[in-house]
């Protein structure tokens, strides 16, 4: 296992190797000073890309016949090489994010907590989905014996995200799930942490030579513009697309894969503006208290979470008025906060300004000039009539940061303003008792808008769960069937396949009879 | 229930009403006779695709909360008025399609038969996966309650097959597992059987009407040409397309739909060419009779079956000959078939004139004039050695009809053959005990290629069951993560929501804490 410091080269790292071959390189910014770092990260070549995916390929032929175990052993080694890194991992991920040390702290807990889970999940075996139906002469016609079990997909392409630069990044929950699949991944670092991303990745590749995996099952490019993620979108060998980012990016990825000759998956998670709904009675007898939680779930890591609630609807009316206004007060104690990078940073302001110079919008509060040191942002409240809101759709998008928007309604509007919403991680709602009958006639709208149902809490902070769905109707996600946290993730990286009348010795061992992996299958309809 | 003898209109059937406002209409064929239908079938417009749609997406709003049992009764309704079509769906399918009777009746009970197996499906609750996470208030961070369970995507655009007018068409496993999910259905139906179609859609109707379902639960519209398909898939209430069908079309379809503003799933079931390895072993102890099972696989309907094993792959020698002359010998016996219309027939004279033409591809058997009456087709054998077959992919590509290819190769070329196969839906191995060591070195990247191993069998005949898969890499479908056939293509058409805190009152049955429904669920990490 990895102890003290290891080395950031700034090289891509196919198959194990070092690789450095192209010409154009970057450095990381440092967004809480304005500094940038001293490595020259190198943007893969064509060929490096080639080579990666090449690799995966080869990998996957000895890795999908991995037995759970093995797999299991690999995970926990990730998460042991992970927290290996130690203090270099939160020195290089806050000088590359802005995000510090206790929040670093969460998330490395929260990422190896992920892979040790998942270690969990596939000596289960249930992620295969064993099902046995023994052969019926006597049916019409007769049925042989079949029995279905779910296999890797195939190398995955991992797209790590800006804002969440473990549980999301390079060894985050897509490389978990997809490796846990039996998929051998190749992820494109994120520019914004291209050494937190490279530590990271040397973890994984120790974990895998500390159990004997084949070295191409891990590879990690570099690549600051599209191209690299485009030229590994298109990579013949690649099979299923894993992303977390904007909806620009994930939309193009999304439609560069529907347009290769074999067409593949992509799991891309998007933006979100998810909305939270007060009702007349909550808003009266803990007004003050909602506007704190949402001033606070609103600002979390300066609002640049995907689920950050970004529309908040309250009932019009005196309360309404007492809400804002401590929704701004809270939001002055907040202040400024470091942004990921200067390009999330710029796309905001203008954004902003767009959003601002719509008739009807109400300035709130706008930020002072908050550009000390680094890439800073201060939070920003506008307010809004509901006349306002339908006329003007632009205002039920996101904007990416510390930026929010209250919708003065009456109750009654509550299924138009679903019916306005877009599809969306999650919808909260903050309601009395009392409200339950008129929100229940309305539930069934919520699910169809959102991925999770949030009653009288705040959507950041996802806990990893079996029973949590991270996703969410267009254009939160390209594909509302799957989660991208919690054990179900693994779904997207399986297939099924069928074996009919055959002998024991060719089954896989799922499927045979005598169940010597001692897992949960469902056999002539009985599950056992 | 309906009892003698239906109208047929050849109007589309719009939210349970005849609607003919287009000025285009086509008559159906009959195949067997070379005749046409008296019945004028009208094309849809686009003013009754979008009012078939929104029908459609008003009836979702109030059937996706219908509970199991219902949906249970509307499955089994739509199993006894399909059933009590009687004679008169014989009548008319045999005309428009020349399968004939008996294999009409098996068709209509398998029909039936997964009309009610979806039923006792939905009746367990197992589709909806309901998984509970109790709160953790001591954990790090806390976690709250989350309940997640798979709710009903929206309505269904499902393109009927020529080759199945009832299993695959409009009463067949696409219909079913759609309306089992929850999602109200708009059927394309095939114009090879536009009677068959209206009568059975009449059928469903009706079924509806007996359980006071919405009327725009299921719609049927005509179309002669690609543009209705086309126009109902980029609807925007459409949210999930199942087809069974050409290569051509599906990917069509896939490609329209991946490029809508919000892009839908489209779950294609396409070609596929069934490769068959047969060992030496095998060969030398049985291989007569192997001869006689391909023979009578390969003309199943006239060799158009979507699992039709369209390549025999067998070592060279005395006993390939030998085997090659008995599966010609058993070709002859077979004689011409009806085919299902004169485009399919055209495009395979096209094909095997193409294929014949290629240098080292060796006739075997080809047909004689067949064309009596109507359009039929007699079996054709061609044969190629291994480098004939290697030089020239366009070789492991279907024949959609009565046609194969032997391929004499040497069983240590296993891989190699592997290798060159496309994604099919099936492989079968022909071979004998002392072959599955070697076999099993394969296994692996069968596999991969297949979404259905068979051993010592063929793959025509594909019984509904939980085990089956009916699926398998492109370009045998569009999604490999899927099947059409058996209780698990309900997945395809639906997406999990999550609950977080929600009060008992606020929560879907299924994820109630006292789980009136009595389903099985994962609670905590442990089924119950």
């Amino acid at each position: 296992m990895g102890n003290g410091t290891r080395p950031i080269t700034g090289a891509n790292l196919i198959a194990g190797s070092e690789s450095a071959q192209g010409p154009a390189s970057f450095q990381a910014h440092h967004p809480a000073t304005g500094e940038n770092g001293t490595v020259a990260f190198s943007d893969a070549t064509g060929e490096e890309i080639a080579a990666a995916v090449e690799s995966a390929t080869t990998a996957f032929q000895e890795y999908r016949s991995w037995s759970s175990a093995r797999v299991a052993e690999l995970l926990r080694a990730a998460a042991d090489e992970v927290e290996a890194l130690g203090d270099q991992l939160y020195e290089v991920a806050d000088a590359e994010t802005g995000l510090g040390r206790p929040r670093l702290e969460t998330e490395r807990a929260r990422t190896c907590g992920q892979l040790r889970a998942f270690a969990a999940h596939v000596e289960s075996g249930s992620h295969v989905e064993a099902i046995i139906d023994h052969a019926d002469p006597d049916a019409t016609p007769p049925r042989p014996d079949l029995r279905r079990m779910r296999v890797a997909l195939g190398p995955v392409a991992v797209f790590g995200a800006s804002n969440f630069p473990l549980a999301f990044g390079v060894p985050g929950g897509d490389t978990c799930s997809a490796l846990a699949a039996g998929c051998p991944v190749v992820i494109k670092a994120h520019p914004s942490h291209p050494g937190t991303s490279e530590l990271c990745a040397r973890a994984l590749i120790s974990a895998a030579e500390r159990v004997g995996a084949p070295a191409g099952i891990v590879s990690m490019v570099h690549g600051r513009g599209p191209d690299v993620g485009r030229a590994l979108v298109l990579a013949e060998g690649i099979r299923a697309v894993g992303f977390t980012g904007s909806f620009q990016a994930g939309r193009a990825l999304y439609d560069l894969a529907a347009g290769r000759p074999h067409p593949i998956p992509v799991f891309a998670e998007m933006g979100s503006v998810n909305p939270l709904f007060v009702t007349q009675r909550a808003l009266r007898s803990r007004g003050a208290q909602i506007a704190q939680g949402f001033a606070a779930s609103m600002t979390m890591g300066t609002g640049q979470f995907c689920t950050k609630p970004g529309l908040a609807f309250v009932p019009t009316g005196d309360d309404a008025e007492a809400f804002v206004g401590a929704v701004a007060d809270a939001l002055r104690d907040v202040g400024a906060g470091v942004m990921l990078n200067a390009g999330i940073r710029d796309a905001l302001v203008e954004r902003l300004a767009h959003t601002r110079a719509i008739t009807g919008v109400q300035d709130v509060l706008t930020p002072a000039n908050s550009d000390g040191d680094g890439v800073r942002c201060a939070p920003s409240l506008l307010a809004v009539e509901w006349d306002t809101f339908v006329a003007n759709p632009e205002l039920g998008e996101e904007h990416f940061g510390p930026v929010a928007i209250v919708v003065r309604y009456h109750q009654g509007q509550l299924p138009d303003a679903l019916a306005g919403v877009d599809g969306t991680l999650s919808i909260s709602v903050h309601g009395e008792d009392a409200d339950l009958d008129d929100l229940l006639a309305v539930r069934d709208r919520m699910v169809e808008r959102a991925g999770r149902v949030v009653w009288n809490g705040f959507p950041t902070g996802v806990a990893v769960a079996a029973a949590q769905h991270h996703g969410g109707p267009y254009p939160a996600t390209t594909d509302p069937r799957h989660t991208s946290v919690g054990i179900t993730a693994i779904d997207r990286f399986l297939r099924p396949v069928a074996f009919q009348d055959a002998p024991d010795a060719l089954l896989p061992s799922a499927l045979r009879e005598d169940n010597p992996l001692g897992i949960r299958r469902l056999v002539d309809g009985a599950w056992r």
